[in-house]
């Protein structure tokens, strides 16, 4: 029984991919269903004169989409996702739901009657573990437990590769050997045995508050598909939080694993709150952004008192992870006033602009142990964020950099302690020959935590195009070992990103954790460059578009120049005409060299003349 | 004294940059002035309190740009371009003016009157070298003669750089020590002298044939600045002859350095004339396509003497390099026969047609030494296609690819025996962890004759974005040591491009190309970078812009956001709003800390309370 659509439903993409739906594959373990997008791909003419066909299997895509591209499934952002993970985080008894939000913050912004217009209707009393317990997922790990969660990841990160993998000889499962500089990889397939191992190891985070049941459950890890994330939020110059919560969706429409709200704005409270309820994908927040509007810009006025009640209450309300700058120590900040463009991590900056106006060291390093303590009763992972990161190629890989380094390595290994989950952040702007380093110094300090880097810009001369200078060294980056690359839109350096801009940004990163999936050689991750270059030999324009990362600008681009609904089944390439096209050509060449043997070298040698004669008599044509 | 401007004119784009001007370098060896262009800046408000400014020196960037952004030359492109190179290549008394065009095809197409109408009316006659002279600059090299266009090229490749090493401490020349993998690049900055040896030694290659006097000399080698190529050209679908000219203009208004013409429809030939005639950089074509429309599409119909002709008229035109697939022998035609998409090139699909049908060897590789014959007496370089490149993931770096990369190493040597300067084409696609060995190969092959490649794509699964899975690949090869990039569009695999996509092909290539020259040291090469990020560091928006490869973008987009006047001159971020921004936090970090002397250590241990008091009690803020 569908609901009429209000305009709010309007204003959300929902429509499904080209040619695609949601399939759902079940566990064995626990009772769930993993959400993935098949392609159906039409048939191969073959060239033998009998009109025959040969059919192309489906191809399984990862998908971050959630329930919106599925249309059997009833969205109303106002009542927010389905929880897919209530029960399964309810049915492990360690959780209590509370009789109300905790945080002082937070219990004023509910009490506030002007506030009711904005606010998501549907709030949910929020959960927490129950006195001593841990419900973080490496708790569970270290434990032994494969949880729901574990499997889930398994099942999504094979993207039913191991089924393929029972089909002997499929071409389509030809891979390059990959170069993956020391990870651990499986060669076959994902289990949830190895998930849980590789997070029992802090290898491996998943990103999970048991107050954002909503989520589809991913991992981020090197020995796993690179994964993306994308930025959004207001600011004091932007926008509505209708437009917001449609960003999010939007991120993850094309192909964002995790988003970042980095509200600065007014009412970034209940604007979280909306996003959170209708996010199927991780969120992750920077608290003190919020923290500092609390205090009205003034970073001297932070109180450890209130951003901890600013990490409970956003711990509250579902927030997946916290970039905290609490490797900005008071020693390290000298080491930036001789860089070209000083500190650029506007946490950075504010802890530094604490630090110095108190004389004391950052309250985020002598707090941590009480922030661990917050963290493992939510689930909330680690994002230890780097404050001290270059902000322009001459300041790569400087004295400030590294040592902010170490400090979030041993803060890893206090988290880890708490068995609290942890990633690291990364640079920032870094020419290509010193992005290496980059990564051996943060496996080296950090125990091989997931890194999470924000690009690296290669160059800082292209203004409007930093999706392109930082795709190639999150490329470089996440083939180095890199587990999550936070994109970077054109709009980086000079203003907000709008819609367009944040499609740019997500294609793009999508683009950079491919091409790093390849070179790492991760299990399947050929697949689809595979089928998507059979399909191009093979004039199967339209599944070329539909297994493309953006099916509608492909399809667009090719529509410009031969826009004809015939041009689509053509045999030739809108590049070149219908009397000259090399894709053509070179069908002609492999049924002849086939047909004649050719592939044995000796058979050129002998008897050349005759088989030209032969070729010539048959009119010089191929298609006889 | 100005003439009218014609509608003809106003279709070809001549504004200048912001905030710049032509400037002349005069040689000390030749009477010759080396084209570049100077971005003037604002000055530096020094934050006292004594309202004072330190000034920043201009910045000169390199300009492929060509008379067209000067608006004291008077161009019309029914004339062509000045003949700059004209009297260099008179003065050395070895060419002969011809009275006629040679070319059995030019001559018929000259005499053809339905044509008038759309030829360039004032065609040259062509100069050919006098009975026995090799006029090849690589034969002027071994024989230890510096040219005019060889020292153009030091003091174009210098920007200037050479003047700024006489400025003690600098900051803005600091720079990384880059990682070359064994090139040659010289420490300080490149002098004739260099240029001319590494001509001599065939590792750097200056396409300049004698009847394209009107381009501005580059060169293309691992030991200089990374070279870009945009391909433009009609097909039976599309254009007009002026719009490929204006394309031309347009790629290199961005910074093409070399353009090749692709076209394949009608009247290439007269479109060549006027591509070349107004093109200040070197004009490449692949005179295959247009002998195959001689023969009216049909491969097995072309014959070595209609091919001899089109080279001969095209090297009378002008054109500077030819691709030339001699590489794609009988033998290795069959390796591709396995391959997900066989042979991609349309250059090598032609030639792998012809050998089929025939039966025969490569007519290009068994009159190898013919074509040098003709090379040397125009000066037109060889640019060895890889007619069986990879079209896809799957089929990078296999068989046939390098089987054609031995014969393509065999035949430099040859074009060496002649002094015919010789470039070599590479893939293609390829994964990040296979780009290497391509470089490495080519090298050790082809004895360090500089590598072109295009791209190569590092995955296969975003048409539409094929620039950006391009610029990956082509970064990372740039780095590794390949000279020249082939620029991919967005349109890449779907359609043909339009100003647009070649405009963004072109900023995309220029970032790959400079992200390399960071990474490989190219001396000054930060120094654009340096000024851009100080810029950005100081809120001098204008000067972000100006010194940015798109300022039109860089402003548009910042526009977008906070579109006021004022705004360009705000110290505060657009991102960020002006409570909030990092840019603004750290100055203060700074100008505190320098004014405490927390850069020592020990200062920072001794005294905290009091400092803090004293920067509490002055109002927590630092511009005082």
């Amino acid at each position: 029984m569908k609901k009429e659509k209000t305009p709010d439903q309007q204003a959300i993409s929902r429509a499904p991919f080209p040619a695609s739906h949601k399939v759902y594959v079940k566990g064995n373990l626990h009772n769930i269903e993993v959400a993935m997008r098949e392609v159906r791909l039409s048939e191969t003419k073959i060239h033998n004169g009998f009109g025959l066909t040969s059919p192309n299997p489906p191809v399984t895509i990862y998908d971050t989409s959630g329930a919106y591209t599925d249309p059997a499934i009833d969205i109303d952002i106002k009542i927010g996702l389905p929880k897919l993970r209530e029960h399964w985080i309810t049915t492990r008894k360690d959780v209590q739901q509370l009789p109300n939000i905790s945080s002082v913050y937070g219990q004023s912004r509910l009490a506030d009657k002007s506030l009711d217009v904005l606010r998501f209707a549907h709030i949910a009393k929020p959960y927490r573990a129950m006195n001593g317990a841990n419900v973080s997922q490496m708790h569970y790990a270290k434990k032994g437990i494969i949880t729901a969660e574990m499997e889930y990841i398994a099942i999504r990160e094979n993207q039913r590769i191991d089924l393929l993998n029972n089909q002997e000889q499929d071409p389509m499962l030809q891979q390059h050997e990959g170069q993956n500089f020391g990870a651990s990889i499986p060669k076959g397939y994902i289990t949830p045995e190895f998930v849980r191992s590789e997070v029992a190891a802090g290898r491996a985070v998943i990103p999970c508050n048991i107050n954002h049941p909503e989520l589809e459950p991913m991992i981020i890890g090197r020995n796993f598909l690179v994964k993306i994330n994308a930025n959004i939020g207001n600011s004091a110059v932007t926008s509505s939080i209708e437009e917001e919560v449609e960003k999010a969706v939007w991120a993850c429409r094309w192909g964002a694993d995790t988003v970042m709200d980095l509200s600065t704005g007014k009412n970034i409270h209940e604007t979280r709150e909306w996003i959170i309820r209708n996010s199927p994908v991780p969120i992750g927040t920077v608290p003190i952004y919020q923290a500092l509007e609390k205090v009205n810009g003034k970073a001297e006025n932070l109180t450890w008192e209130l951003f901890r009640d600013t990490l409970i209450e956003q711990a509250e309300q579902g927030v997946d992870y916290f970039t905290i700058h609490a490797g900005v120590l008071l020693r390290y900040i000298p080491l930036t006033a001789k860089r070209v463009t000083g500190i650029v991590s506007r946490g950075g900056s504010i802890m530094a602009k604490w630090c110095l106006a108190h004389h004391r060291e950052n309250f985020l390093y002598t707090h941590f142990e009480e922030i661990c303590e917050i963290m493992k009763v939510y689930d909330v992972s680690f994002s230890l964020g780097d404050g001290l990161r270059p902000g322009c190629i001459a300041d790569a890989n400087d004295a400030a950099q590294f040592a902010e380094l170490e400090t979030l390595g041993e803060l890893t290994k206090i988290a880890w302690k708490h068995d609290v989950q942890t990633i690291i952040e990364g640079p920032g702007h870094v020419p290509m020959h010193l992005i290496k380093e980059n990564m051996e110094k943060q496996l080296e300090h950090c125990a091989e935590a997931p890194f999470y880097t924000l690009g690296p810009l290669t160059t800082d001369i292209a203004p409007g195009y930093d999706h392109i200078t930082s795709a190639i060294g999150a490329a470089m980056i996440g083939w180095y070992g890199t587990a999550m690359l936070c994109y970077v839109t054109p709009k980086e350096h000079l203003g907000l990103p709008n819609k367009k801009d944040v499609k740019d940004g997500v294609i793009t990163y999508k683009i950079a954790a491919h091409a790093a999936d390849l070179a790492k050689g991760h299990p399947g991750a050929q697949y689809r460059d595979n089928a998507l270059s059979k399909a191009r030999f093979e004039f199967r324009w339209e599944d070329q578009f539909n297994l493309s990362l953006d099916p509608d600008t492909a399809k667009e681009f090719h529509d410009e120049t031969l826009p004809a609904e015939g041009a689509k089944i053509a045999h030739f390439c809108s590049m070149c005409g219908p009397n000259f096209c090399s894709m053509k050509i070179t069908q002609d060449v492999r049924d002849y060299a086939a047909k004649q043997g050719l592939e044995e070298d000796h058979a050129i040698a002998k008897g050349m003349q005759d088989k030209s004669k032969e070729f010539a008599d048959k009119g010089n044509e191929i298609y006889l």
